[in-house]
């Protein structure tokens, strides 16, 4: 019999859609599941008939592989990737290649990576998006790890990622060891800060212009006919024009209480790290916390009762400025988002192609849009773009954007609807564009208690001075006290 | 001889300071520093004719220690702390009590508690905040750790930390293992947004409104007067009437560009641990890496040119606004803080006494005001206070802020001066104060892309749903897809 294309280890929905999607595009591909029962469900059901292998070990799985030998790894991030590395390594032999498709953490990738290669094997570390629909029919696809396995992968997976119009693959070798997974918790995090985005826009219409969900249904069909156009707006134009059998809507029904698995802090805490300010993703995670927060908030609503004023003025306008606020907030993440990537990849020595990254976000991903294919267009022009928005097309975009975004974030502290996303980004675009910020004044704070020392405007930089503020008190410079 | 109270080693400002302070509340202290011409020099000078004897091993500073020895270490955090464990270990036996008074990381100072404890010795790890002055004169100590240490070291820390006006001391015991040097932590964080805001409030009145550092001296010497009464408004005054030599102010000389030595990110990224938003400190942290970006920060200036608009309007009456939104943004700042230690408590088995953390911090810290009596009152009056913002004395003074705070945070988003963190504050306030936030479309968008279910209004929680948002597509909910 023929040996299969790819192994797969892991048949949850997504590994199963994956086998699926890859015999679709003609691979041959052997299956194994840890309870075997799995295993005979699926290619006595979706997989019979197709060209994939079932097997009932990890033995007979790598013994109907192809050479090099490709294990794709689709087990619960953790743990359990790493004992079934130990599972694989004795079976398999120089240059077989393992791939992890999990939402592993980065630095796990980069320690496998190192580890797997140690062993004279090749190792590679996919973010994989799009849910168990992508999955299906074409998931974005964020490879790093070793090079040497590129070559061999390469046909698999641009063969069963999703395409964009022009037949583009969204999916390119990342970089090194962590940095496909690294690029996929960054992706993860622009979804938060997309979606609360979303969220915020929504919310203002709701309370502050006192809209139905039918109305905003119609908003948001408009909105996915403009620069807005992704896949966030669509589907949130579809959850609000859903009703139930009743008639009911069912957004109107749902506890606003969110969930998360956690990648959204990953970025946050890697933003932190690197010292790049990831402020809109910062607030959308931390939205998420505060909604959690279910009875608090309304025990605190009691004790601070709102009463919004009604909206006086053309609301048709002030939609349109909405629109503008959150293309404008949408930008400012991404500028921070592939601000956060850079700075990685120089702590990491990676060498990201980052108008590639845009492509592969393009489709197939949650985040996929439009807009995606403007950034690709940015980075493609100038690989070194030291921030998105410096670059024309954007910056003429946010000039054009930023007296709605103004407009739309002081009505919304005046009236008391929280943005904190939409806020966020517009104070991040008003420091970044400030060539004075007040931290001549925090220096001299940190210097008066602490004597960390400060540079001057008038002297060159790395020349350090203390001044000793009040008089008395030494001249010594402080390296015990932290602040 | 008669031997010593307490034994310290590692003789840099802070810790010969802090020498000299137990010294001279009448405790004799041995001391060694592992560059043992620094013990000379310290006996010899600062340190003759007092009751401090010098060491010139480990050994020699053991054997002049009473039973149950104490050793309290000012080595820096890290490995440093680690080694010198090792070698006291040995020279040690049952009942001794190993002290860190460094600024580590609360979770090396859990395991430390755990593993010092398992050789039969008593272990605290104790913030100290003050910087060198704190030190001599008296710091805020939050010590946590072994509680049957507290007894040994209670006499010693009491008689040398800070004392409020009544008298009180301002080091209490914290909690079990690394309780202390957590809320060391999240003093650190508070007091980076607290430095933070008075810098905003700084660039507003500057460039807002025009102001010379002269005038803003006035401001701030008024401030003093008032709710805001606190170390940090007093060394802003001071700085901004601080004139050099030349009659030059020195604050308009330096340069705008913050360092950070990390304490204010390990606050953020111990709230993304715990799900507590603590947007304001977040914002403090990003707000110093912004600061850092200068170069970048000039090139933009350069492409997005501003005009900020005069000021038009009661200048005084403004000005009194951003004192109210400043006042109101620090009750936000501290109640998040509060809210973050709370929750941490939760998830190590602390049980925190909070009105005992403000007296701490009350007194002796960079972070010390009068506002600190007031969290005190309100924790003393009820110690299972869910939020701040929710005691009676907080609830009616924002009350009769949040206008002020409003006009001056939508003035700022008008005319284009960064406020970050008086924004997310508000945004937090708003958020916090909003029954129905927009989550349910969140949980919804969840729903429709990952299957990740939703709670419902009408129905109990914990009971959850899934829509089958397109009409095609399956009924499962999703296991693998993080988002």
């Amino acid at each position: 019999m023929k040996k299969a294309d790819i192994g797969l280890v892991g048949l949850a929905v997504m590994g199963e859609n994956l086998v699926m999607n890859m015999e679709s595009k003609g691979f041959t591909v052997a299956v194994y599941n840890r309870t075997t029962e799995k295993v005979k469900a699926f290619v006595e059901g979706r997989a019979a008939g197709k060209n994939i292998i079932g097997c009932y070990s990890i033995e007979e799985l790598v013994s109907n592989l192809e050479k090099p030998r490709k294990v794709f790894m689709m087990v619960k991030a953790g743990q359990a990737v790493d004992q079934l590395i130990e599972q694989l390594l004795p079976l398999l032999e120089e240059g077989d290649i393992l791939i992890d498709g999990g939402n592993s953490h980065f630095p796990d990738t980069i320690r496998r990576t190192e580890y797997v290669e140690s062993k004279g094997l090749l190792y590679v570390g996919c973010g994989v998006s799009g849910g168990e629909e992508g999955a299906l029919k074409g998931p974005s696809m964020m490879p790093g790890g070793s090079v040497a396995a590129w070559p061999f992968v390469k046909p698999i997976f641009q063969g069963v990622c999703a395409k964009v119009e022009d037949g583009a693959a969204c999916c390119d070798w990342v970089g090194e060891n962590g940095a496909g997974h690294f690029v996929k918790m960054v992706h993860n995090g622009i979804e938060y800060g997309d979606m609360q985005l979303i969220c915020e826009a929504y919310q203002l219409m709701r309370d502050g212009l006192g809209m139905s969900p039918e109305e905003m249904h119609e908003v948001l069909t408009a909105w996915n006919e403009t620069e807005l156009d992704s896949y966030l707006i669509e589907i949130t134009r579809d959850i609000l024009g859903y009703k139930d059998e009743n008639g009911e809507t069912t957004v109107n029904y749902i506890l606003d209480t969110a969930g998360q698995k956690g990648t959204g802090k990953w970025t946050a805490v890697a933003a932190l790290d690197e010292g790049v300010p990831l402020t809109l993703i910062g607030e959308a995670v931390f939205s998420r916390c505060l909604s959690a927060m279910k009875s608090e908030r309304v025990n605190a609503a009691k004790v601070f009762p709102k009463s919004i004023p009604a909206f006086e003025g053309d609301k048709a306008a002030f939609i349109e400025c909405i629109r503008k606020a959150l293309y404008a907030s949408k930008i400012i993440s991404y500028a921070q988002g592939y601000t956060l990537m850079r700075t990685a990849a120089k702590t990491y020595g990676w060498n990201l192609n980052y108008g590639g990254i845009a492509l592969m976000w393009r489709g197939g991903c949650i985040i996929r849009s439009v807009f995606l294919g403007k950034i690709k267009e940015a980075y493609d022009k100038n690989p070194a773009l030291e921030n998105l928005l410096l670059d024309d097309y954007f910056a003429e975009t946010i000039k054009t954007l930023v007296d709605a975004w103004r407009e739309v974030v002081a009505y919304a502290v005046k009236i008391g609807v929280p943005m904190p996303a939409f806020s966020s980004a517009l104070n991040y675009f008003d420091g970044y564009t400030t060539e004075c910020l007040p931290a001549n004044l925090l220096q001299a704070q940190r210097d008066y208690f602490g004597a960390h020392t400060y540079e001057r405007i008038d002297q060159p930089r790395g020349k350090f001075f203390h001044t000793n503020w009040t008089g008395h008190g030494g001249n010594t410079s402080a390296g015990t006290y932290n602040a």
